[in-house]
């Protein structure tokens, strides 16, 4: 397997020139490349339009499919890279052997994929799994989605450093800076993780404020969809139980009725940074129409 | 086609028994039953079991379909009320011709079932669809389920009921007491849409407060699961377009994106408090187990 990594670039056509480049260069590896998987953070239509994207700013209605299609002169197939990833985790990852399932993936912004009777969930649109955008404190702080309170603004990996920030701010900065081996500035949530992990109360009591945001939008999504698996993904996963643990905890205190139904299981996604690029590999593979799952 | 209505009784015997008694009373009129289908409000699991009904005090693990099927000799399936009817509506009223959808009756509590492509959502365990519960105030409202700030206390029937009490103690009383031909404590929600359809600026303004919140779950729904339509059952929905329109509005203010995507449609429920039955007898048609949908 070949794999290549660039920043996401500003701008739509930046955007898709960027994808040609790197289908180009991955293409002089592999000899006989029958179609292309992409998948781009957003409302992703089953024509392989991203109509909006609350972290790419200015990009709406970019048709990347068809712009990436005329560029190559291969087949390409486009979904929400969140469900990409769930596809990937599914067939050989955290979701694996369950028919209802959740992926989350703690970022910059929260996405989501939906399993739901063992088949992905795309919604009407394709749009399903804008997760992030559940509000859970009505008009709460201000989203890049132009609505207030949603979750991601709670419980994304962004969420988690802005709490750090906010700690160091209050005073509890040395600690935190000179794990992050520099200023005040430098502190976020890789190094409230360490901290924690090594037992430090303050930085517990950040992530366990944090855990409680996460379990609240898992016992939503529970209360809404029953899944039986909640997967995580993000950064913030690779502290593994430090993370995980307090989210149970809190999930435990915040789902309805937990005497009365199975356990819901929290657990970290298996695939990492590249589940998103598997799954939309798997959904090339798959050989449907653009962007829409089997 | 017989029916007959009776109050629910309190406790779990005496649900079963009441159950029975209709039973025996509606085979009278039947030459031929083949089953029993039964709807009931809380966490149905595929057994038939009811094991946790936030509105049925001290109601958990009530088998009613073993019990039922041993008192009446009939075969019995069990499930959700507000799946059964999204079932029916499915079949015959507001969500035909649709994939995605959700039926929300907006009651005592908050009801609710799923159509996700095509199929209905029973979720893991059989408790998909318990959206009422979908926390959309952190820290607020304290619920019968045990939570805080969940939707059902912001957005059902009873919601309404106390924000019109709210305003009759404010000293708005006088109108909505006389429209309810009795003294402040007989306003209530009917009163309110009735003095709305009228023109009354604050019983408008009390709908257009309600309808922001139903419109604010209405949203979450839609982002996680990107339906096509929402289906408005309850008491409420008998006020029609002076409900639905504030709704509407209200929506399409807190959707993400909503020039990027295909509009929802906001609509009335057609079947009315008989919709749970229908689709209670549609599950029994159907001759699968207990509360598995096909």
């Amino acid at each position: 397997m070949h794999q290549r990594r660039v920043a996401t670039p500003t701008g739509a056509e930046a955007i898709v020139a960027v994808l040609a480049e790197v289908v180009g260069e991955l293409r002089r590896h592999v000899d006989d490349v029958a179609a292309v998987g992409v998948g781009v953070p957003g409302l992703v239509d089953r024509r392989g339009t991203l109509r909006f994207a609350p972290h790419l700013p200015g990009v709406v209605e970019l048709d990347v499919g068809r712009l990436l299609a005329a560029s190559t002169g291969l087949a390409v197939r486009v979904d929400n890279d969140a469900t990409c990833a769930l596809r990937a985790e599914h067939r050989g990852g955290g979701a694996r052997g369950t028919g209802d399932a959740v992926l989350v993936t703690l970022g910059t912004g929260i996405g989501g994929g939906l399993l739901v009777g063992n088949r992905l969930a795309r919604g009407a649109a394709g749009f399903a799994g804008e997760i992030g955008h559940m509000v859970v404190e009505a008009g709460g702080r201000a989203c890049t989605c132009g609505g207030r309170g949603c979750w991601e603004r709670y419980a994304s990996g962004t969420a988690l450093g802005r709490m750090v920030k906010d700690a160091v701010a209050a005073g509890g900065g040395d600690r935190f800076a000179s794990l992050a081996g520099g200023g005040p500035e430098a502190a976020g949530g890789e190094q409230v993780m360490s901290a924690a992990a090594a037992g430090d109360a303050e930085a517990v009591g950040i992530l366990e404020q944090f855990a409680g945001w996460v379990a609240l939008g898992l016992a939503n999504l529970v209360h809404v969809l029953d899944v039986e698996r909640c997967v995580i993904g993000g950064g913030v996963v690779a502290a593994g139980d430090v993370m995980l643990a307090p989210v149970r905890a809190a999930f435990s205190r915040l789902v309805m009725a937990p005497y009365h139904r199975p356990p819901v299981q929290i657990v970290a996604a298996q695939l990492g940074e590249r589940a998103g690029a598997i799954g939309a590999a798997l959904l090339a593979a798959e050989g449907s129409e653009h962007g829409k799952s089997a």
